[in-house]
């Protein structure tokens, strides 16, 4: 598995009437901390479609358990929990308060397609390899399939 | 069941350089959705708030098919498929571009939350009375159980 | 002058915790507004762009009087006061609520630039000619001048 | 003069169909840096509205220049001219990529309100307290007057 945490101060935007924050923007914050974890690997959401991959998002889940208020800053917590088989990877999430109460925790699966034509493929090879070292189970396991 | 029809015009703020509405603009999509259905049953959800009800979201939850595009308007189909029995109200969602076709599907469950204490309460009478009308076999087995 | 009135009701997403719309907003409910208005003089601006012209903005300004509250319906009021002459356009607005009190006003400046090299440009003549109905005095001068 | 920077670094969700980042979406960048801004003078806007002071925004204007990109690290520069005299204060604002070029230039005038009835009312002697360490020159005169 891999563990990522990005930090966000949420701004005045951000807030509703209620004094919470926003349920919709919430996935906005989710894709600030997929790039970010996806950054940490060496790489960057941006540097993947350089290379002609788009991951449009084809799903998402949250549950919502607390809310977070103005000025406070949250952390957001993002696991992968394999490589990617197929066309698609998803990116779990967890995001808790400054006293590290959980707020809400949720999804997001994002397909990989050919920028160029739209079309979906298999996770890119470059990825994988990111990837790899941090689930070196799973990289044995494939390794001896291919023998 | 009860049904309703909210549709709205893209704008560019909602699109993002993959030139598709960015993913984390449907749960306001939904939510002017969700309103436009509570008023068209006699109501809105401004006057939910102003009867000391407040309902926070959840939980969402959204399968995406197809990206929409500027300037297009998009029909988003909204189902209450049941009079809530306690503390929570789902509603559903379907959007349709101009071509009829399917753009993703989703859900979102409000908590129904005395405004005064923040503490869950079982879904108000008049909002109850708003729904009954449109689910009769709902309404008449609950009221065959009062008996 | 041309003059075109766009209504748009105000979401929970757009409220802050005062209650009141967040001033980040308004600029959004401009592009609308601008959007319906070119779409009134019978084009859209996604027409323009698939003329091959972008228009950027290049200079806003904002001065708030009364904030919009929300489930209110703003009535945004959008005044072209002349035909471009040379590389930019200016839109102006005026906010109403629904008592008819002005909540603000401000205006948008947009360049014409050609989207194949990013380079600015004169208004196209497409854009001239819809608006050149609305504007006789200052089609007249020009004609005039052109003798 | 007081001169803070933040950074802040552009999201999916902040980016149009141009590539650009929407023009709409500055008015939160500057709110953002004006709020590290109080918060590097030693307080935060938070702890004004605490101590029961509101400052809605009461006038933008901003000049853009050129755009930010996906994924840029963008540099506001916040500038607090002098110690506001009456019921507004002013913060000035530029924005570099991290070439060194100027995206846009702009300000936000925000007006002194008394939380609890909505009234204007004078500068804080608290904030007055925060900023007279910055504005020597300012701080002698006005002493000088009081004489």
């Amino acid at each position: 598995m891999y563990h990522h945490v990005t930090q966000i101060r949420i701004c005045y935007a951000d807030v509703d009437q209620m004094g919470f924050v926003y349920y919709g923007n919430y996935p906005r914050f989710y894709e600030i901390a997929r790039n970010e974890t996806i950054r940490s690997l060496g790489l960057s959401y941006k540097g993947i479609e350089d290379r002609g991959i788009m991951m449009p998002v084809i799903e998402i889940g949250i549950r919502y358990k607390r809310p977070a208020h103005y000025d406070e800053i949250i952390s957001i917590h993002t696991f992968v929990r394999e490589i990617p088989k197929y066309v698609k990877m998803t990116f779990y999430h967890e995001i808790y308060n400054e006293n590290g109460e959980l707020l809400n925790e949720g999804f997001a699966t994002l397909a990989f397609m050919q920028a160029a034509n739209h079309h979906p493929c298999r996770i890119p090879e470059f990825l994988k390899e990111l990837l790899s070292p941090h689930f070196p189970e799973q990289t044995e396991q494939e390794a001896s399939k291919n023998l």
